[in-house]
């Protein structure tokens, strides 16, 4: 049977963008099972083997000219390093702890092994930052260079999970680290007079956050450890715009959001003044930030207590609260004046979202 | 560090080969340590998360044009059930029950919607018969269509592991159902002249045999039942004689193996009887056959009893014995000549071995 109508068969994924096609194929996706804990529709999917060790499954998939530019304008180095960054990310927005990766590689017959060997080196250095073991794989001739990481790890044995279906009315809303400045480093690659009149710095630091992203594992560990029961949580891979609205939908929540404490970083406010462009936007729809975005009853001081305990230094920012209202997200400056916004988030089927 | 010389870095893929790749990226694959059993080199990869539940691992990409042909020649349903099947059939290599799949999906933007749902339907419909969940997966963007699939699954508590490296000099060489109607269905599905003059019961079992392989799960897992200890098995994704070559390496053995008891099925004879070719040479060189290729002392009486007792009705055939001269494979026919073979194995990145 299928799960739509005749219409919707004779469209494209130029039409429908791969939300409404995960909507379509929820027929054939498995439901939450006994060992089944979470299915699709989270950052990674969960898995309980007889109660003993939560395992966490995900998977990321990347195309030439698509994620990445194509050859020969790639640092393969860092595209490894990224690509195993952007799982990672997943499973600490599961607050669980990445052990294992499966690396799936398409390549052209004509690629330098150099190239693919620097790929490696570069997988295999943020791999081992963190601990994690590549044991195994599938290398297929592609026209193109196509990379699929799959990543696996577990739930600490007494943590909890991090889960987008878990916002609660009232809960503050947090954000990790700065937001933006992915975008600004994306744009000054693909266009670099746009980075002339930076310092080398903040040119070093727009371009490292985009090429070189940190996965927020230590944090999202300790959140796991720290709250009392799972909680919301989502990793920014596509906007903080995007994501607010995926946590919503699935929390079944709405989100106050006050603009101005959403945080930016001093370089990327450096590329917005001299852009003449509004760093807030970047903030809210600039994507592969791999910052975690979560939320808790717990107020922003004793957070910060319980986080320094921990040992965790990357400063986390309260941006707002959560509301009864489903899918309701309202945004205010310092002022209290309610702004609109349209969506402007990156679809890689139909460029912005409209 | 480099892991290899300079002249080889000037070197593409189409020089080295997949395999020569693996090697090169020996040093940035992780080696077995306290929860991972098996790493990279077997049909999949074995965890044991605190020696709870043995977790294994696979994945296997596909390509448009390289595994399946360019569009719109493709049966997306059919190809969503082999995609997967090929998955099950190297968790069945390892003796374990599959039991969830990541699927990461590339798709054109003018790729229609309802090709990309038949796929999920056929990856459903194979996934469901073995009682296996799709859990996770992403979906982008590419030029061609591309699909890799992982699969996770687990070793039953008091099963055994089949590994490759586990043949034993002395053991009896058995493979189940019968090769070479694979490559047969291919060469049809390339040129449907070559299928004229066959029954078209001939005709479907050849083109069936390609396009939808039954992956040996029930067998896989009643060996991992019967055997007293982990033991040697591949499954036969490239083709009987670059399996029996992988065996004896992981193995350090070699093997003797009678090409005359090599099953091969009627509609192959018939097929090869109408092109004039040797049906040994496709038993010999066809891939994508996802039969078992296993080794152990038990006899072909006690074997064929054992299996009767588990419910299996999957014939499996004795060819031949593990030898210690490692890596020395020997053919014989039923009276005792000595036959050579060159390789003739399909090569994704350069067609045919040389």
């Amino acid at each position: 049977m299928s799960p739509m109508c005749d219409s919707q068969t004779q469209q494209t994924f130029s039409d429908i963008g791969e939300k409404r096609f995960l909507q379509l194929i929820q027929a054939y996706l498995a439901r939450e099972d006994a060992e089944l804990i979470v299915g699709v529709g989270d950052d990674a999917a969960v898995i309980s083997w007889e109660s003993a060790r939560v395992t966490v499954l995900t998977v990321d998939a990347l195309v030439e000219g698509n994620h990445f530019p194509h050859r020969p304008r790639v640092d393969w180095f860092r595209l490894g390093r990224k690509s195993i960054a952007a799982n990672l990310s997943d499973v600490a927005a599961m607050a669980c702890l990445p052990r294992y990766v499966l690396v799936s590689l398409g390549v052209p017959a004509d690629l330098m092994v150099s190239e693919a060997l620097d790929l490696y080196r570069g997988m295999h250095s943020i791999a081992s930052q963190y601990g994690v073991g590549i044991i195994g794989g599938d290398t297929v001739r592609s026209p193109l260079v196509m990379i699929s990481v799959t990543v696996v790890g577990y739930k600490k044995d007494s943590g909890k999970l991090g889960r987008r279906s878990l916002c609660r009315p009232n809960e503050f809303v947090y954000l990790s680290g700065h937001v933006g400045a992915s975008r600004a480093g994306l744009e000054i690659l693909l266009d670099p007079k746009k980075g002339a009149g930076l310092s080398q710095g903040a040119l070093h630091s727009l371009l490292g956050k985009h090429l070189d992203p940190v996965p927020r594992v230590e944090l999202g560990l300790a959140l796991g450890s720290i709250l009392p029961n799972d909680f919301g949580m989502i990793d920014i891979s596509d906007s903080l715009f995007n994501e607010l609205s995926l946590m919503a939908s699935a929390s079944r929540v709405g989100f106050q959001i006050c603009v101005d404490a959403i945080p930016r970083s001093q370089e990327l406010l450096e590329y917005a003044k001299l852009a003449n462009e509004s760093a807030l936007d970047y903030a809210l729809f600039s994507g592969e930030e791999y910052e975690l975005l979560f939320t808790t009853s717990l107020a922003p001081n004793d957070l910060e207590v319980a986080l320094e305990r921990e040992g965790i230094s990357v400063p986390v920012t309260a941006i707002g609260r959560v509301t009864p209202e489903a899918g309701k997200i309202e945004w205010r400056d310092s002022e209290g004046r309610v702004l609109n916004f349209s969506d402007r988030t990156y679809n890689h089927f139909r460029g912005p979202h409209e």
